[in-house]
């Protein structure tokens, strides 16, 4: 897989080979989306911050599948919505650095609770 | 913006500048990924799946940050696991292919609402 | 069952004979949570609207698990940070009906598109 | 507000005086519960367990708001679907207490890992 247009051509042909761009509306693929982060979720949910950081190896690979899931439902809704992600990050970027100012936002949790 | 590389490395220096690793464990990203997710799931829930694939300029703007949300915290949580999200998502379309069978999976809705 | 209180009670009974008060921190529950609601998504997210209002028997069983699970560590949260869960809601109510005011809320989609 | 019966009372005159009843299918429902699942989320994000167990007043005033809206959504849900919670709830219990039975799971991280 080179990039995530590449990705998002194989998803669509994917879906279209199995007529299931019926299901792929975005309300649809927004649940579809925010169930697969939900499976990422489980798998931290009673471990310690700590322990999130030092999965063994093959709890990593489950998370990885999850985290792939995650990629899939979010490519394919933005391709139904005809939005580029890569163009919305790099925006996103741009604002978030002028909210939080480098100088300012150092270690400080405040702006973590408070946002 | 490239790649997800590319996008990888900004994030990483972003939480750098900001002193923001200590709270960017895995636990804590997944965390922030569902909650983005749902901001996503917000402009639609009140939507019919035929709005939500028409939806206003502004709307549409609206979700594109959203998406760039989702996208930012999962690169950024990867990143922290050294997971590969173009590998992964490589590795599940082709478990996915055998799961749903393009011949058999053909206008399924079944093979929607059992799985 | 007879009313939250005793679910509470209960709840709180089955946690201290596992020793497990030590994994239902609040910030783990609000995980657990929504990893339930999540499973309460899934049931829905390929189905229309329509047919999410005529559940089959077994189907219809089976969310109201997920349902259950949802509110058992919701009662379980609120108990950790000593919330009373029907007092919460009744001001919410009250808020809610300031919020819309039912003359003017009536049939309104913006209502609910625009909140 | 005495119990979930009156809640249900409540919350179904409130979406019938505003003619919501059309917005309100388990699909959509589903939909603004997890939404509201992932305000409660949010406020836990970047905190440490120990933080999120020792809340400031105001913040835990916001977060009883929260999870009134997840008991609203949740209410509403199992009355459109016709399921009695606390029944559900009665029997979730005796099926957990099944599977995790208090002399074997005493402090076992691992029942909560492995599940």
């Amino acid at each position: 897989m080179r990039d995530l247009t590449e990705l998002r051509e194989r998803l669509r042909a994917f879906a279209d080979e199995r007529d299931w761009e019926q299901f792929h509306s975005p309300k649809n693929l927004s649940m579809a989306l925010i169930a697969e982060a939900a499976e990422v979720v489980e798998h931290f949910q009673w471990l310690t911050e700590q322990q999130s950081l030092a999965l063994p190896a093959d709890k990593r690979e489950q998370v990885a599948q999850e985290l792939a899931d995650v990629l899939l439902y979010l490519v394919r809704l933005a391709d139904r919505l005809d939005i580029d992600l890569l163009d919305a990050a790099e925006k996103k970027i741009v604002l978030n650095a002028q909210k939080y100012p480098a100088d300012r936002a150092r270690s400080n949790a405040r702006k973590y609770t408070e946002i």
